[in-house]
């Protein structure tokens, strides 16, 4: 039905009515003094978000330019990076590396596994010369629907003393992200996940010690320069235009999210993936990821039942129901289907879900097996 | 007045109704069929306005992404880049050429004057070992309100051999651009100017010579790939999440575009520009650029009169006229304000600000010396 769309991806997320309200206001100058108050309070909360002490810098681009940021800003051509690789995310950071000619070197987990901190410590455990300059991870891995232990990461890196960069962008506004606390070095984020505005922001906040980093980098990005970000931030501005709407946009969810507070928005999100997980199994479906520990609080991967195709499914769920469900990606495609239940997310949409697949299956010939599964 | 703002700054500009519903609307998956077929035509009318053969690649990023894009994608370090610097942003080729490693060389001209086609031949010509490999430039210099005659200049950079790199940030959608036609190499844009909507997209087009270049580039950018953009374009995508509702946006305003037509756009510019200059000098004014074949038909600089500084000239019209003027940049801060005519603006417009800049002056103790000007 037209304008009836709901989407359960991972990303672009539900958007909040207020924040596609303000995005529809004429733009104002991105020099004035107004949209500086603006940018004062987004920055602000923004350091309250990802919990640190530390500039966030705002970029207009999509989460993969401020993936590329950190790279070109740290990175070296002939520098040992480390990466941690569970997914198709995951890997990015190793292209993005390469890409910059970096020396890199993969730890390549199972698909639907998370990275075992004790494998990293073996790792640099072995690097006495201290070659690794950088380790890269993931927080949540989307492709699959895996969340990473990025502190107990993070901390074995600290040890060894190279720089951990860290992929938060269905992390951040869903659950815990300590940067200072953890000792994450840098970490990356974009505005179509939990932060519930459409994309075309992205997000980076660095340390003191990346920062040393970035000050001995040879040819860093212009367009995200650290430098140019820094100052920028001091002055309640951004080097370049930024996208004005966006940024509008954005200070209406932070406001949303304060409101919320930041236990209340993790256990919220906790507790819907407890109840997608719950209702998944309940109508027979087996998870990609069936430990409970690992998987994602942000996206469920399915199965689809024997005999029923994930193309099926995804579309009667978007012709009948209008539900826009993922496919899996890469070697993952047409194997497993994946859903959102990331930021703009309530207990009533992980009933629509459930009540729209069910009706899904039934109609492409499946009988839910309902399995009395307790509700945690 | 709340909400009654009116901009003329070179950007943003003023946005269509239209364009501003479209981005209200809950964004949609950006890798689904409705969203492909909306990228087709996009990517369709882009070549159009372009004027080129070429795939113009769509990026989520302010126009100095774009500028970064083709420097990080063509040029190596030590690579020999001519620049040709008449104010502020043809400078910054320059300063993002340097930050790649190029050994770069400057053409500067005086501010409020155009690159001159015989000094670039002369240097041009003494280069008999072709060791210049790129010659930027920009096609309409907002920070002076000076438009460079790039047809000249590129033949020059065509007959020489070099890649030629061009800033049509506020060239196109207001003055003819005809890329395949003038031998353009590569040229850049950004949303919030001729395209009519908020920032946050920026486009690039490159040549066959260009694309060859581009081949030989040791570590180009990842974020900004060239070839992961060419592929996409031929896929109606984009390689990483857009931002979708400035593209949703963006399909409205181009068709608005193909509705008035390529000549009656262009035609429309030059008019509102010729009928700005006219009015000012009418205000008794003296413009920064007096010579209309330079003076750009998307800004116009002027001097303020005696004795009333910018900063009033500025305030007043915000304060009690809601219209946004803009100030000069670097060394013509207060020197100068600027006033943009760019994108959707209409003669009632010219007539507004041409009324609240007179009250404004009179206002401040100015009495405006009344000129019979003949209206061309």
């Amino acid at each position: 039905m037209k304008d009836k769309l709901f989407l359960m991806i991972p990303g672009p997320t539900p958007v909040p009515e207020t924040a596609l309200l303000a995005m529809a206001k004429h733009p104002i100058g991105h020099r004035s003094s107004e949209f500086s108050a603006i940018m004062k309070e987004v920055y602000q909360n923004l350091k309250w978000l990802f919990q640190t002490k530390e500039d966030v810098f705002v970029y207009t681009a999509s989460g993969t330019g401020a993936m590329e940021a950190a790279i070109f800003n740290l990175v070296n051509p002939g520098d040992k990076v480390l990466s941690l690789v569970i997914g198709n995310f995951s890997k990015r950071w190793a292209e993005i590396a390469a890409m910059k000619g970096a020396d890199v070197e993969k730890i390549d987990s199972e698909w639907g596994q998370a990275s075992d901190p004790a494998v990293l410590k073996q790792r640099l455990d072995q690097d006495v010369n201290k070659e690794i300059k950088f380790v890269t991870m993931i927080h949540n891995e989307t492709s699959t629907g895996v969340t990473n232990d990025i502190q107990a990461l993070c901390k074995i890196v600290q040890e060894h003393g190279a720089v951990s960069i860290v992929d938060g962008v269905t992390s951040l506004g869903a659950i815990p992200v300590k940067m200072d606390e953890w000792g994450i070095d840098v970490i990356v984020s974009g505005s179509q996940k939990g932060f519930m505005i459409p994309p075309g922001l992205a997000f980076l906040a660095c340390s003191k010690k990346a920062w040393e980093v970035y000050e001995n980098c040879k040819n860093p990005s212009f367009y995200f320069n650290f430098g140019a970000c820094k100052k920028s931030v001091a002055e309640d501005t951004t080097p370049y235009t930024p996208n004005v709407s966006l940024i509008v946009a954005l200070r209406e969810t932070l406001r949303m999210m304060k409101e919320e507070g930041l236990e209340n928005i993790y256990n919220r999100h906790a507790d819907l993936a407890m109840k997608m997980r719950t209702g998944l199994r309940a109508l027979g479906l087996k998870l990609f990821v069936e430990d409970d520990r690992i998987g994602s609080k942000a996206i469920t991967s399915v199965y689809p039942p024997d005999g029923i195709s994930v193309p099926d499914i995804r579309k009667t769920l978007s012709k009948t129901y209008d539900i826009i469900a993922a496919n899996g990606q890469s070697k993952l495609q047409d194997k497993i289907f994946r859903l959102g239940h990331l930021g703009f997310v309530s207990e009533r949409d992980i009933i629509t879900a459930l009540g729209s697949l069910e009706a899904t299956l039934i109609k492409l010939g499946y009988n839910p097996k309902r399995e009395k599964t307790a509700l945690k």
